[in-house]
């Protein structure tokens, strides 16, 4: 598929689904739409990911599939400011993909426009209408399923699913990323934001999910929350019970110490941490954590090094940052 | 409030609502409607509940201010033989409350026999529209708070919390039930069906229940599923977390060894069930399991006293069986 990212006065720093969709995605992206950026180039400011023009509008992107709304500003409102390009799309019968809490099915005027033009709008955030509650069939799925977890959200568990993917594919195993939010669905074109299903049928809705793919062999599911959570554990439990995984591996931050938005909440000591994910795994499917995926943006190179070894070492398992180091094999043999 | 209660061939047994209402509920029922068992009374089968006539149909039942369907047939569909009960009442002008994933809202004709006579249709599934993230503050509730948790679906939450409910309330102690179920909702009237909501937001709705009731000095919440079942540990999570307990009970089938409907899973050693829950409830509120209840109802007499005394033992702190034996003294004192 041929796409094109809208990013206008984000990219790329605010643009967390544009920059997954460079770096991640299966699809050729043909332009960044960014007023602001007009004019340069996607490599000018990202040397690693898939390079492409960013232009002002719509007018200048050239033939394309689908315009994906790449932006996710909080409370997922849609902008006003982005309504010409989206018409432009629409009216150029494209597809219009976006994972905004406002959905564009609930615009007249995009529904008009799709209609007539034979364009498509896809709600990413919109949860299938005919789930049910989980069958506990997940764990007879044949691939080896990992599952992504981790200390409070914005860990990394996106990031970690998506390199432990390239790193197996490096090796030529045939790997998956099973999406559970917006972006990742949005990156991979498939998936469902389990945060919107309701609770009776969350772990139903994974189950759906490891139970998709076809043809891989290591599925990497993307976890959510954290267990220790006071807000999202149980987004958190129904993927780690939906998703019956063989193996865990823990996303954390350097350093952070209580959960993020909800301060007066410690982080429990990382080693008990590992515990709790494994006694809540244990009923269902006995999954370990068996590596660990550490942030360590925040720090500088021999900080971000003694980070890695001392999460290793408290967690028990190898670790590693992905972004800053990969995927080193005794990380991916660990896994296997 | 004066209520008849619509439970068409199901009557008690099958009528898990109906029996709530009259065991538990505030509200006077005037009426049972079940045209099989028309003309005999309540106590005839259920000498322990409030008393009431059984009557074939709505022409039969006296003035009312709500219809509640009292029965949840697998699936949760409506029937359409309950249709020209439901008719009546809405003719004369009554509330119909319903608990069934059928919604009255969706029937066409219901909603404008509503508008003709001003009654009323109640949805009890339907979750408020207004729910958010939980924002952690469910600890800062002045009130004892006690959840009640499983081993499994179905091993006694609700009839706990309301057994524990009326015996404090025997004490002089100003108690309420969270209620987080359909049952409970159409017992007390009021609550919200936690596994309807999505999960993004169970945790927040459960926090908003505990901030409700302003003159309760102990709440006890209605727990749902439990942490190791394969589709609802979502939900149990959810709760348990959004509720913030000081207290937890542990509710349990004598003699239940694997998950209902989910058998190739096992429930694990009742010990380890309670080092599971108190693991999971550390962050958050650090509440412990300081109570059990035991559903013996499948045993006799001594039976049933040996496997109270055996739950007790394995779970390390005082059980009951809340129906067969009420609440002792000393299951009261160990969640005060």
């Amino acid at each position: 598929m041929q796409v094109a990212v809208l990013a206008h006065e984000s990219f790329p720093d605010r643009a967390k689904t544009a920059v997954g969709l460079l770096r991640y995605g299966d699809h050729e992206v043909r332009a960044v739409v960014d007023r602001e950026r007009a004019g340069s180039r996607v490599a000018d400011v990202l040397p690693d990911v898939q390079d492409a023009p960013i232009v002002a509008s719509m007018a200048d992107v050239p033939e394309i599939d689908a315009l994906v709304v790449g932006i996710s500003p909080i409370g997922g409102q849609f902008d006003e400011s982005w309504r010409p390009d989206v018409r432009a799309a629409l009216e150029r019968g494209c597809t219009v993909m976006s994972g905004l809490h406002d959905f564009l099915e609930d615009d007249e005027e995009f529904v008009r426009l799709a209609a007539e033009h034979g364009g498509a709008l896809d709600d990413l955030r919109k949860p299938p209408d005919d789930l049910t509650v989980a069958e506990g069939t997940a764990g007879d799925v044949d691939a080896t399923v990992v599952t992504t977890v981790g200390t409070d959200c914005s860990t990394g568990k996106m990031t970690a699913s998506f390199e432990l993917r390239d790193a197996a594919r490096e090796r030529g195993i045939e790997a998956a990323v099973v999406p559970t939010g917006q972006t990742g669905i949005a990156i991979t074109g498939w998936g469902i934001v389990v945060d919107r299903v309701i609770s009776d049928y969350a772990a139903g809705a994974v189950e759906r999910l490891v139970q998709t793919p076809a043809d891989a062999d290591l599925l990497i599911v993307e976890g959510q929350g954290s267990l220790a959570h006071p807000a999202y554990s149980g987004v958190t439990t129904s993927i780690l019970h939906g998703s019956a995984p063989d193996a865990l591996v823990m996303c954390h931050n350097a350093g952070q110490e209580v959960v993020h938005g909800y301060e007066s909440f410690a982080i429990p000591p990382l080693s008990e941490y590992v515990d709790l994910y494994e006694q809540m795994a244990a009923p269902v499917s006995g999954a370990e954590v068996v590596a660990g995926s550490l942030n360590t943006s925040k720090l500088d190179a021999d900080e971000a090094e003694t980070a890695v070894t001392d999460y290793a070492d408290a967690i028990g398992v190898p670790a590693t940052d992905p972004v800053r180091d990969g995927v080193p094999d005794e990380v991916l043999d660990a896994i296997l």
